[in-house]
């Protein structure tokens, strides 16, 4: 690894808090439907869904795309089955109005003063671009599933950023909180930090946040990220 | 027209100055190499270069791999025949390290107050994103013709733009100093703003800048762009 790779985020659960923006917007909008609940509803569909597009059952489809189907199938279950096709398509659009963690856009700022930083998200290009410019990440390069037409943990995503800025595998770190999406990038030969997010699920429900010594590096949060790589 | 299109910009020429950046750069390293010239000839084998993409003779290939080529072509006809591998490789990417206009960051800055900015360039993702680090340019999101696989002015680049944000072609207005790529846009149904770039082929070839009435704006330069969309 050179002194300065390349670093790509994770986004939903590393950057932004998806859990609390959508608890909150939705308890906001609709008082009577329980938001934590309906938030990890929400999120719990998200990797049946991309499964359905691995396995080929769907062709390509955006995340917008896919969060539009789960939200369909849930809205009965929460009460919300009389909800028209404008406050459906707001709703969905919560993924573009999600949160950073307190410590998100001064430590991508401080990282940015020595590396390139680029978002590597399942989430589209569209989404990830209204989530940058609404919450200030500062990114160099919104990069997504989109680009490489394939969702993570699919090789040629991992592979892709390498490629786009035609480095080594071991010139680009995947900064995540989520030990298996570092696994695979691990797999692809990719240095990896994880990064703790303890309240990902919401305060009811911490997360393990233990450590794996297989990863390059690991961090409490961005600011302790920046720290270690001395920005 | 929505009152706040997304603004996909052309990028060389129109952004940036490649005409002089190159000159200056090349004049620099090699003081007997005359840095005009050099600058017009390799620009000069770009459409023909992208033009064996488009006819299918090359498979994709990224700007970086068509600059090169051009490159290695030149080199001899101005006596630099000798280049080894790393000066090439560092010459090759002074398309990285192009100069903006003296009005482009603080344009840029005014223009993203109100609108979505993206790059829509010919040139690669990595390229774009080292020119917008170094130069400061702050760009919302990195689009590339990377990203549809097919180089301006084919229709799914303009369309690519649309379909990202998932809007209506009206609602993406192409910025560029180019009259055919802002045709090619509006046959699209994008809109088009004209952007006066005089001495974009150097000072001594000052390029005709009138207006074509079929452009819904006609800008001097960005900052008299921001002007007229009121940002």
């Amino acid at each position: 690894m050179t002194a300065t790779p390349i670093l790509a985020f994770d986004v939903f659960g590393t950057v932004v808090d998806w859990h609390g923006s959508i608890a909150r917007e939705v308890q906001g909008l609709y008082p009577q439907v329980d938001g934590d609940a309906f938030a990890l509803a929400w999120r719990a569909g998200y990797q049946p869904a991309m499964q359905r597009v691995r396995s080929g059952e769907l062709g390509w489809t955006r995340i917008d795309d896919l969060h539009r189907m789960i939200l369909d199938e849930l809205l009965p279950r929460f009460g919300l089955a009389h909800l028209g096709e404008a406050e459906r398509d707001h709703l969905n659009r919560v993924w573009h109005r999600l949160d950073p963690w307190p410590d998100t856009v001064c430590g991508l700022q401080r990282l940015k003063t020595r590396h390139t930083i680029c978002s590597l998200s399942n989430g589209n290009l569209g989404l990830l671009t209204h989530m940058a410019k609404r919450a200030g990440l500062p990114w160099d390069c919104v990069l997504s599933a989109e680009v490489f037409h394939a969702y993570k943990p699919d090789p040629r995503t991992y592979l892709g950023v390498a490629d786009v800025f035609r480095v080594a595998p071991g010139q680009v770190m995947l900064v995540a909180a989520h030990h298996d999406d570092l696994a695979a990038a691990r797999a692809c030969g990719l240095a990896t930090a994880y990064v703790e997010r303890p309240l990902e699920f919401g305060a009811a429900r911490p997360k393990d946040v233990s450590p794996d010594a297989a990863n390059t590096l690991h961090a409490r949060d961005l600011m302790d990220l920046a720290d270690q790589l001395g920005c």
